[in-house]
């Protein structure tokens, strides 16, 4: 038996046999085949490539609505790459034409098509290349099912260095029930998506892939970060209690379903949903969400030749403002930007930093009749039930002032023709450009609402890249100035009677519920996955003495002092 | 006589005649030529090469050292493209093999390499294929010398949609002597540059492409954004009385060399350069500036296949240290990222967004070896004369921390060996990520001075990248959240007895200087060739009436309004 410890990355324990993930999957086989085995062969890499399609098309429906939008735009993308014909003629051809072994084919368009994707302007693309090779990988894999390994994943703990997270969802539908990484970092977005898909986690157990032999059995705990190599029987009996635990434990947050979102001493806190799907928006209802603070509309405008009109995307507005039956639906203005895969010609692709780049409101202002069309399907959605609108990036009064004469212009226009369009339909700013947020003064007179998105803002305020992993160590909200200036705007909202939401991954994230309350927060905007872990914890906070403990939090000096504050005020 | 209006963006007057430059150059000429003029087309090629390269060389040793560093290292990337023997080779090739026309065959490789830069890891020289451009031109225009046009470009003023920063040196080496476009912004790079070389530029006068034929005599007032077009008798009796006027402006700021930088109230205010080779070091000198504010390490770093050794780089910051004969410098440790061009390995190619990736001291303490040699040849130059260590990039107390401790262990290690090392050498933060300044009190007592960085500080507030053009319009100092932001830290730093000081492009724009003034600023650290401007800006102030002046300055919630007061209390 050993033990070894990683950083606590996603709760849930698991029990099975380690599958180990080397860094660098070597190649094996022929390179070439007989010229008699060519049709052979071809046959092989259909019926692989046919499996992997298969696979693909069966987790998405299967998964559909249920994940986060990231994870589903990363399947889109497979299933872009698996049906794309050229990828497909080209490995016949090198087959048929060069006698390529089939797997050896795959290798040598693997390292072509990365060239293409390495030498794309549309920087979404370029990056990904772990995707392409996800793909390849899958079919690689059908390829030699039968030679190399008959069993799944199912039941089994990856052991690995690194877990993208593209791959995540598709590990859990192949049944893994645990991963642990020597690398990665407990803030990364592997990390977040991994705890959003309640699939425990350990990361940066720097010495498992030397301790850990494929097949050995193995105990993970991704809420201690404890690991088990070939577990004694009183670490099955330990890890057989921490099962049933856990299992009461998420039979006592299904009573949460029904109960108010109320800390001990009172104070009502109202959780919203972030949503972009129907079901999304099934669940937000069914867990008694307040109603929708941020509504996504990119899934309209992704992975398609031409923009939706105003018809159709009326109607999905529409059928969103009807599901939440009466509750305020929160609907965020087109918010693409060249980080996003885009194939209708709207955003440039050829920007040397995206981030900071055309995007948000400033894609809508430079493309006013995009944004009409849009701001149009909204207004006539707002005759069907409360509609709010908020405009993403904004950096100045001077943007917001002008989506509000748009607005109003549009809205007489619509009412001329007969639509009903309701009155003062309120219009908030994403706060996630840091001079928004330091220059909130400037322009709050012009909102009626605010939500934080903390993603955006923690990324510009460090200059840190979320997505890179050369910096995923700064990369974290619990950084002082990030806190500080949370405090200023929840702050200057509440002196000016602007309700303001955080609607970024922490507002979702019960390890940060009593931080972001005892910085005054009311109201939390997150994903229906997570609301009911929140409710939970804000229901176990007495807020006046949290709040106390502000004056401490913010006096922090670094990353360890805020660790150091959460863990102090945690639940046990 | 015509009249046309656009944005003042350099001051200066200008009288020449119109060269025009429509949008996109159509090529002419024949594409095939005879196999019996081959040797011929190619004697005609090489004699246009060395004839660009002879004119690149020329003008870089006249402009070594006169230049802003960016501008130097265009230069340095042109005269390497010209060097280059493949690309030669491939030109030979295609005028032997294809019996290309020297014409076509510069075309052809131009689209070849620019597909190489487009597919390059390296972002930085992604983006350089305007410099291809520029080079082949330059080869073209040799070419067709004679044909083509005689007369150069001396004497006229260009008249064109957009001009690049990497062209603007060329141009003034070439004698034009103002720029017109119908495009671009007072505050972009190329206006910034322009201002910098002193070459009349008047931007976004959108009528002139339309106005304007080539060789029409204009007249243009880079200073107030006037054209006028075949100018009337009274027009050139104004225009000489500006000249005039100007003329005996550069005799008086010729005067301000000797003279105290002192407001009219008697205020002293420490007028520091930015300096980076020894030219920047002679002229910082000779104006009297109170020393190097912000000396750069990169050139050492660039344009090179391996990196620089410790005597190499001692040797550097030694010879600069005598050079300012006991006023201190300002040394600033390595401050390379993904948009540098770097062949020594150092710096990781494929991030998505270089700006929010792995640079300055996050790339130092990511490479200990690297960042220990600097270190050192720095510690022993401080044997010479007054340094300080400036440190790039900063977002963390831990940062300058862990820069700290390795300085002392250095420092030890240093005077053990027998080397003379200074006692307490001042260690600084550049405040250029937002969190650094938002959270400046968290690390003040972990620095001796500070350097605010406004160049990347404003691209980070406002999520703007400053070379991106499609955000050209959004990136300005002149926003609330900068000046409120820049208050701040200079309000801190007050407070805790810190030196701060602006090392921006803004410190050496005599139009910003008395709003810096009113925000606080006492230091300035800027090119030596804007420090007599700005010296004469500073003594022409009342800094008592002008800090009066600073809570309107503060309260102003749009540009405009920030630009009102400039203009209020700007120097007539």
């Amino acid at each position: 038996m050993t033990r070894l410890h990683g950083l606590a990355a996603s709760r849930g324990t698991a029990l099975g046999r380690a599958r180990v993930r080397l860094p660098h999957v070597q190649e094996t086989g022929e390179k070439r085949i007989a010229a008699s085995a060519v049709e052979q062969e071809l046959e092989r890499l259909h019926r692989a490539t046919d499996a992997a399609r298969a696979e693909m098309r069966e987790l998405r429906s299967r998964l559909q609505g249920a994940l986060p939008a990231e994870v589903g735009e990363f399947l889109d993308l497979h299933a872009m790459l698996l049906d794309d014909p050229e990828l497909l003629a080209a490995l016949d051809e090198l087959v048929r034409g060069k006698r390529y072994s089939a797997s050896h084919a795959l290798r040598v368009q693997r390292d072509r098509l990365a060239q293409v994707f390495e030498g794309m302007e549309d920087a979404y693309l370029k990056s990904r290349i772990d995707d392409l090779d996800h793909v390849i990988g899958r079919i690689h894999s059908f390829l030699h099912k039968r030679a190399t390994h008959v069993k799944g994943l199912a039941g089994e703990i990856l052991v690995c260095e690194n877990v993208a997270p593209s791959e995540l969802a598709q590990l859990q539908s192949q049944g893994v029930v645990g991963i642990v990484s020597s690398g990665g970092s407990v803030l990364s977005h592997s990390a977040i998506l991994a705890r959003s898909l309640h699939m425990p986690l350990v990361v940066g157990a720097s010495a498992v892939l030397n301790k850990v032999n494929d097949g050995d059995v193995m105990i993970l705990d991704g809420g201690s970060g404890e690991i088990v190599i070939e577990p004694a029987s009183s670490d099955l009996r330990q890890y057989r209690a921490r099962q049933r635990e856990l299992a009461r434990e998420q039979r006592e947050l299904g009573r949460l379903r029904a109960k108010p979102t109320r800390t001990l001493d009172g104070e009502e806190i109202t959780l919203l949903a972030n949503a972009e799907s129907q079901d999304d928006v099934a669940q937000a209802h069914a867990l008694g969400a307040r109603g929708l603070g941020l509504y996504r509309t990119e899934f309209l405008f992704l992975q398609r030749n031409h923009l939706p009109d105003e018809e159709e995307q009326f109607r999905a507005y529409r059928d969103t403002v009807l599901g939440m039956s009466g509750r305020p639906v929160t609907i965020r203005t087109l918010d693409l930007g060249a980080d996003k895969a885009d194939r209708t010609g709207l955003v440039m692709g050829n920007e040397e930093n995206p981030a900071l780049g055309l995007r948000g409101v400033r894609l809508s202002l430079a493309n006013p009749k995009v944004a009409d069309t849009q701001l149009r399907a909204i207004l006539r959605a707002s005759g069907y039930g409360p509609v709010r609108i908020l405009v993403p990036m904004v950096s100045s009064r001077e943007e917001i002032m002008a989506v509000r004469r748009r607005l109003s212009r549009l809205a007489a226009l619509l009412r001329n023709d007969g639509h009903e369009v309701a009155e003062n339909i309120p219009v908030g700013a994403m706060i996630e450009v840091p001079a928004a947020a330091i220059g909130l003064e400037c322009f709050i007179d012009q909102v009626d609402f605010l939500s934080i998105g903390t993603n955006d803002l923690v990324q510009y305020l460090l200059a840190a890249d979320r997505n890179n992993e050369a910096v995923s160590e700064l990369y974290s909200p619990l950084h002082p100035a990030v806190l500080r200036l949370l405090w200023q705007v929840i702050e200057t909202a509440r002196r000016h009677q602007t309700p303001v939401a955080v609607c970024g991954e922490i507002a979702g994230d019960a390890q940060m519920t009593a931080m972001l309350l005892a910085l005054g927060l009311t109201e939390f905007s997150l994903h229906p996955g997570t609301l009911l872990e929140v409710r939970r914890a804000i229901r176990e906070v007495d807020l006046t003495g949290l709040r106390a403990q502000a004056p401490q939090l913010l006096a922090a000096r670094d990353r360890r002092g805020i660790e150091r504050w959460i863990n102090g005020n945690a639940r046990d």
